[in-house]
C-alpha cells in the first residue's frame, strides 16, 4: 500500500515537473525563434540551442526513471567534493574512487575495495604486439582495400526479453537495418547480448566489450560502437575514413561545447569511432572509473552533475564522462580526438523525423548530415523498457518511418519502395526484366564502389 | 457466439484427435524401439524413422491452425485430380492450374486468370549474362577462396510484430546466431521483411525473394535460405563445397523417402543451398505454381496430400511441393540435387535438444551432424504466432537452450561462457592477460582458416 502511495504521489510530483518543463521550454523557444530571425545560420548555431536545449529537456540517459526526482544528498562525499573544488583545475584523475570506495559500506563488489576498477591487466605495448601480429599474418589485413580500414560494427541489447512487448520487434528492425548498411558497406557485425562485467552494466557495458574485442580483433583497425536505438537513414553514405587518418576516436560532437562549456551533451557516445591500439586501451583505462555500479558511480554522477552543464542528477553515465575526461585532460586526449559535426555519424531524432518528406522532395541519399542524416539516434525513447522521456505512441510512430526512409534505399536497389513512410507494405517501382544485369539502380547501391575489394583466390 | 461455439468444438475434436495420436505415437515407437534393439544403425534408419515419426505427427507446416480438421471438399477439382489419376505417372507439369483459375471464382488476384503464375520474366540465358557480368567485374568474384564461394545467406520474418510478445525476442536471438556464425563463415545475411508478392504470401514468399536476389547479385555463387526458427548450433561446421561442386541445389533430405516413397518430410526446405544460374532459375519458376493465395494453392494442396506419404490436410506448402516435383521429375532434376544427410543442414529440434549435454560430455564441434548439428530447427514451434504444435513453454525453453548451446562457442572466443544453457548470464571461464595474442581458443574460431582471404589492399 505504501509503494503504491509513493508510486502515486512521485508521479503527480513527475507531472508537476513535466508541466513546469513544457513552460520553460516554451520560453526558451521563443528565444531560439528570435535568434533564428534576428541571426541567420545552418543547422549551426540557432538549430544547435534547439537541440540543445530539447536534448537537455529530454534526453537524459537515465539508469532507472525515479532518479530524475533524486536530490543529491549532503553527505562526506560533499566534503569530497568540495575538496575537489578547492585543489583547483579539476582533474579526472583526482577522482578519488579509492575514497569512496573505503568509505562505503560492502555492496557485494567482487573487487578489492581498496584498488581501483580495472578493465585488465594493464598492457604498454599493444601497438607493438597488435604490428608484429598483422605482418605475421597477411590473410588478416586491417585495411581491406585503398583508404578502407576494417570495421567492426558492434552493438546490442539485454539477453531479456523487453519488458515492453514490442520492443524487441523494434530491436530487431533496428538490427536489420544495421545489417543492411553495412552489408553494403563491407561492414562485420558484433551483436552482444553478454553483460562480461556486472560492474559495468548499463550503459558502461560497452567498455569492457570494447575493449575485449579490440584485443581479440587485431585486424580490426575501427570499432565502430552504435546503440540498439540508432538507425542508419543513409545507406549511401561512406565514412569519410581519410579525414580520421590522424584521429584514434570520432564521436559527433562540438569543440565548443566540451572543452568551453564542458556541455553533457557536447558529444554523444551512442555512435563512436574507436581506432585499435595502445591508444584506445589508455582512454578506456582513463573513461572506465566513473563506471562501477553501485557507490562509485553515483558519486560520481554527482561530480559530473557539478561539473557538467546542464546535467540533471542521475549517476554516472559513460557520455557525461567522456565529456568531462576530454574536458579536464584537453592536452593528454584532445589531439587525436575528432568531433564530427559535418554529418550526422550520430542525429538525434528529434530534429530530423519530421523532415524525412522533406529531405525526399528536395535531397538525396550520400551527403549524411542534416539534409539526409546518416543515423538518426532515438535517445530517449527506451523502446524496449517501461519508460523513456517521450511518449511511446511518439517514438514508435517515428522509429517506424525512420525504418521505412533507410529500408526504402534498400528496396530501390531491388525495384520496390515502402507504400509510405508509415506503411510496412511494399509496392513495386520498377518492373522486372529479363535484362536484371542492364538495371542500374538509381543510387548505385547495388554494387558500391565503396564494397568492391579486390579478392586473390589463390 | 456461433464463431465462439465453433472454435470450442473445433478445440474439442482436436484434443480427442491429439490423444489418439499419443496412442498411435506409443505404438509406433514400441516398433521403433524393437527395430533398434534388433537392428543396430547409426542416427540411420532407426532414429529416421523416429524422426519420421514425429515429423509426421508433429512438425505440419500449417498456414492456419483451423486447416488441420478441413475435409477435403467434394468440388470440380475432384474431377481434375480424378482425370490426374486416370492419366498414368502423375506429372507437376500436368497439374492443372489454367483449369482452377478458369474455373474459380474471382478472388482479388491481380493477375490474368488465364495465365499461370509467373516470377517473372523468362530468362533463358542466365548463365551466359552472369558470366559476361563476372568477367567485366573482377572486383566481385564469385568465389571468394579456394573452393570458397560466395555465399549470400537469406532469412526474414514478418514486418508486423509478433501476435505472442516475446516471438520477436526470439526472432531478435535468432538473427544474432546467424550473425554470429555467418560473421566466422565470410557468410553476408540478407534479412527479408517485405512481401514482394502477395500472392506468394506465408512459406512460398521465398521464391520471389530468392529469384529477385539471384538475378540482382550474379556475384553470388550460393544462395542459402535458411528460417528463422532455424539455429547454428556447430559454429565450427564449414559446409563442405568441394562435394557440391557438379550440384545445384542441396538440401537435408533421404533419396528413398523422395523419390521411392514420396514421404512429404522427406526433405526439408527450412534450410537449403541455390546455386546461382538458370537452373535454379528453372526449378524456381517449376516450383512456383502451387504457391499462388487461394484456390490454386487450396487444390495443390489436396493434390499434394493425395500424392505424397503422410501429408497432412491443408494448403499447399513449399516443401511438399518439392517433394512432388522432384519425385515426378527426377529425370529432370534429380541430377542436380543432392539430398545431403551426412551432417544436420536441417536438424529437427525434437530429437536433438535434450543431447546438448550429452553432445558436450563426450564430442566437439566441428561435426555439423547429429554428434553436434550444424542446425537446430524449430519446425512447428511457431514462436512469432499464437498456436504452435508443440507447448509454448517446451519450445522456448529448448530454443533458448538452442540459443546458448551455439552461443558458448562464440562466447568460449573471448573467455567467456553461458552458467549453464538455460542461463541468459555467463561466466569467465579464461582470465585476461596482458598477452591475449598469444592465446588460442580451443575451438580455433578467433581467426579460422575459413574466412581468411587474401586481399589485396591495392
Amino acid at each position: 500500500m505504501d509503494n503504491c502511495l509513493g508510486a502515486q504521489r512521485s508521479r503527480k510530483i513527475q507531472r508537476a515537473f513535466n508541466q513546469c518543463k513544457v513552460t520553460i521550454f516554451c520560453l526558451l523557444l521563443t528565444v531560439v525563434v528570435l535568434r533564428g530571425t534576428i541571426g541567420a545560420g545552418k543547422f549551426g548555431t540557432p538549430g544547435q540551442d534547439l537541440a540543445e536545449i530539447r536534448d537537455h529537456l529530454y534526453s537524459r540517459k537515465r539508469a532507472e526513471p525515479h532518479r530524475v526526482l533524486e536530490e543529491v544528498q549532503t553527505t562526506s562525499s560533499d566534503e569530497h567534493a568540495g575538496a575537489d573544488a578547492n585543489a583547483g583545475t579539476n582533474n579526472y584523475n583526482e577522482f578519488d574512487i579509492k575514497k569512496i570506495l573505503v568509505d562505503e559500506e560492502s555492496d557485494g563488489l567482487k573487487h578489492d575495495p581498496n584498488e581501483p576498477y580495472s578493465l585488465g591487466p594493464k598492457i604498454s605495448d599493444w601497438d607493438e604486439q597488435r604490428s608484429r601480429w598483422l605482418k605475421e599474418n597477411p590473410k588478416y589485413p586491417n585495411f581491406i582495400g585503398p583508404n578502407k580500414p576494417r570495421v567492426l560494427l558492434v552493438t546490442g541489447s539485454s539477453p531479456k526479453p523487453c519488458e515492453n512487448p514490442v520492443g524487441d520487434h523494434y530491436l530487431l528492425k533496428s538490427i536489420k537495418n544495421k545489417i543492411d548498411y553495412c552489408r553494403l558497406h563491407g561492414i562485420e557485425i558484433f551483436y552482444n547480448m553478454a553483460l562480461l562485467d556486472a560492474e559495468m552494466a548499463g550503459f558502461w557495458a560497452k567498455l569492457p566489450l570494447i575493449r575485449k574485442l579490440l584485443l581479440s580483433h587485431p585486424e580490426v583497425e575501427f570499432l565502430w560502437w552504435m546503440d540498439s536505438d540508432a538507425m542508419f537513414t543513409d545507406m549511401a553514405f561512406e565514412v569519410p575514413w581519410e579525414r580520421y587518418k590522424d584521429s584514434n576516436f570520432v564521436m559527433h560532437g562540438w569543440n565548443e561545447m566540451v572543452y568551453d562549456q564542458k556541455n553533457w551533451i557536447g558529444l554523444n557516445t551512442g555512435s563512436f569511432l574507436l581506432r585499435n591500439g595502445q591508444w584506445a586501451l589508455d582512454i578506456l583505462d582513463a573513461w572506465a572509473p566513473m563506471g562501477p555500479k553501485g557507490k562509485v558511480r553515483e558519486e560520481a554522477g554527482k561530480v559530473l552533475t557539478r561539473e557538467l552543464k546542464g546535467r540533471p542528477v542521475f549517476e554516472a553515465d559513460d557520455q557525461s564522462a567522456m565529456v568531462y575526461l576530454l574536458a579536464t585532460q584537453r592536452e593528454k586526449w584532445g589531439e587525436k580526438v575528432y568531433l564530427e559535426n559535418a554529418y550526422y555519424l550520430h542525429g538525434y531524432w528529434g530534429i530530423l523525423v519530421d523532415r524525412y518528406e522533406e529531405m525526399i522532395e528536395n535531397y538525396h541519399p550520400g551527403l549524411g548530415d542534416h539534409r539526409w542524416p546518416l543515423v538518426t539516434h532515438f535517445v530517449g525513447c527506451k523502446p524496449c523498457g517501461k519508460f523513456g522521456d517521450y511518449s511511446v505512441e511518439r517514438c514508435l510512430k517515428q522509429m517506424d518511418r525512420a525504418f521505412n526512409f533507410g529500408d526504402n534505399q534498400i528496396l530501390q536497389i531491388y525495384g520496390f519502395t515502402h507504400k509510405s513512410l508509415a506503411s510496412r507494405r511494399v509496392k513495386r517501382v520498377r518492373n522486372e526484366t529479363g535484362n536484371p544485369l542492364e538495371v542500374k539502380d538509381e543510387l548505385g547501391l547495388l554494387h558500391p564502389a565503396f564494397k568492391a575489394v579486390k579478392v586473390s583466390s589463390s
